[in-house]
């Protein structure tokens, strides 16, 4: 008899932990997905949903104790569109992550997987950020608290007595984003027939489809690799490429105004992956390319204003 | 008028701590000291004492709301000697400084100065570890945890809105070391007259005598200085030269037993601090000298063993 997996999915209704919870299932682990807020009324059936504020004083004890999880899958953090970059709200989410593994550990746990991002990476020159390899310079604030806490975290597995792994994700988009980030906003805009406008677009950027962003997360909590891997594509778009999908997609080119914004300060040229890891050693290839993704996500996009 | 200056001081009963008091009120600061145990008898008066666990799941709150201080000078980790450098205590004193400082600063806090260690720098290789030179490639838990720490803190101070310098420690000694520790290891030794049995002593260490030490904090704290500040003398002494100085303090050189213990695996040959910018930017320079250091140590545990 296989003893039981149980997996503890936080941020579970936010947009990659919606999505992660499907696979999941479908690799065979029992699955305790926490929210902070209502559990989203289209989960698929046999998720546990558990409420619980992760940033309370009381920690995360009773949670665990009710969940009593083998795996943890941790999506929560502050990521409020246009503030998480700089927000101090970064101090209080590596704390609570620090504090969670710590206490999903003591408890017995045995493998976690956490999310990291590109904004770890050194952002400046041009070719692949590859784990191990691209030194890890964060320019921001989340940059920084995220490698903190992988770093710390990676460091102390041994002691704490689990496996750890660190999925950096880079850009994605789909159905649920938030409507201030570049794909939806663009998509929602012209699904409304309203003028889009965007930068001049030239940034290449690695974009993958939240579902198999999330699809990725699944394979490498169900995988013995550890450290850092990430969850990309390898494949660099320009941002005037990935506008100009969602222009086919919606038949509306003509609402769209790229180059009317300014540039971002700090906006690096190119910020694509190396995939090797995702691939070679989890076994994870991406399965949504990005023109379908587009016209599921524009689909999306219809219903809502439908 | 000028306003008070609070400085809240936590592990203000540890080896560090309880030899800052005295600094701090001479530099004019109102100086609320924190503890978790009870306050110690010998201190000095004018010191206002809280009784507080740092790591209690209820936070600072209370603590900062009684003292509202302005300055804040964090000593307060776990520090077991012999245990310190690998154990998880160093996850929940990351995420409970993490929290002190959020919570400092979200009150009206000012200026923060905590406490850091060379164990933060590489290791490998001679000449001194200067700041923001020697690379910072932490080789124990300890030092990857206050590194990420410093990390953290340091690239949030701005969104926080104080003024952040943070103190590496090298080698200290001392009365009220803990006896496990080498200085007070050998000194408590030979004034019970028993054999003190040490490694062959070739290692070049920087060592500076405690209260130098807390000096240098209280000097830190009390000027405009941000940032990593080594705290050390700038001299490399070898163990053996340190232990010969206790023996020649007690007069019991017969009952040294050098060479007796196995080197301990990952020590480093030499480690040793650039003090320029204690020097010059802080304007702090120690004024005990190791063999002043050394017997003012060996007359305090004549005095316990008395």
């Amino acid at each position: 008899m296989i003893a039981p997996r149980r997996v503890l999915v936080t941020g579970a209704s936010g947009f990659i932990g919606r999505h992660a919870l499907q696979p999941l299932l479908r690799r065979g682990f029992e699955v305790h997905a926490v929210t902070s807020r209502e559990p989203p009324r289209q989960a698929p059936p046999g998720v546990r949903w558990h409420r619980a504020d992760l940033l309370a004083p009381a920690g995360p004890g009773d949670l665990l104790a009710a969940a009593a999880p083998t795996h943890l899958l941790h999506f929560a953090w502050y990521a409020e569109h246009g503030r998480f970059w700089t927000s101090a709200e970064n101090l209080r989410w590596t704390a609570a992550t620090i504090a969670l593994v710590q206490a999903f550990a003591e408890r017995g746990g045995r493998r976690a997987v956490l999310a990291g991002t590109c904004a770890e990476y050194r952002w400046g020159g041009p070719g692949p950020r590859i784990e191990g390899v691209t030194p890890l310079e964060p320019a921001t604030l989340y940059g920084t608290a995220k490698h903190a806490t992988r770093a710390l975290l990676q460091a102390a597995s041994a002691e704490l007595g689990i496996e750890f792994a660190w999925g950096r994700v880079f850009f994605l988009y789909g159905p649920g984003e938030a409507p201030g980030r570049l794909v939806a906003s663009v998509a929602r805009a012209l699904v409304a027939g309203e003028r889009a406008a965007t930068g001049d677009g030239t940034q290449i950027r690695d974009f993958l489809h939240v579902a198999d962003v999330a699809g990725a997360f699944a394979a490498l909590l169900d995988s013995p690799v550890t450290g850092a891997v990430n969850i990309a594509s390898g494949e660099g778009r320009s941002l005037r490429d990935v506008i100009a999908a969602i222009g086919a997609a919606t038949g509306r080119e003509d609402l769209l105004d790229v180059g009317a914004l300014p540039p971002r300060p700090g906006d690096p040229d190119e910020l694509v992956a190396g995939v090797g890891r995702l691939r070679d050693e989890v076994g994870f290839v991406p399965s949504i390319g990005l023109r379908d993704g587009i016209e599921g996500t524009v689909a999306w996009w219809r219903e809502q204003a439908g």
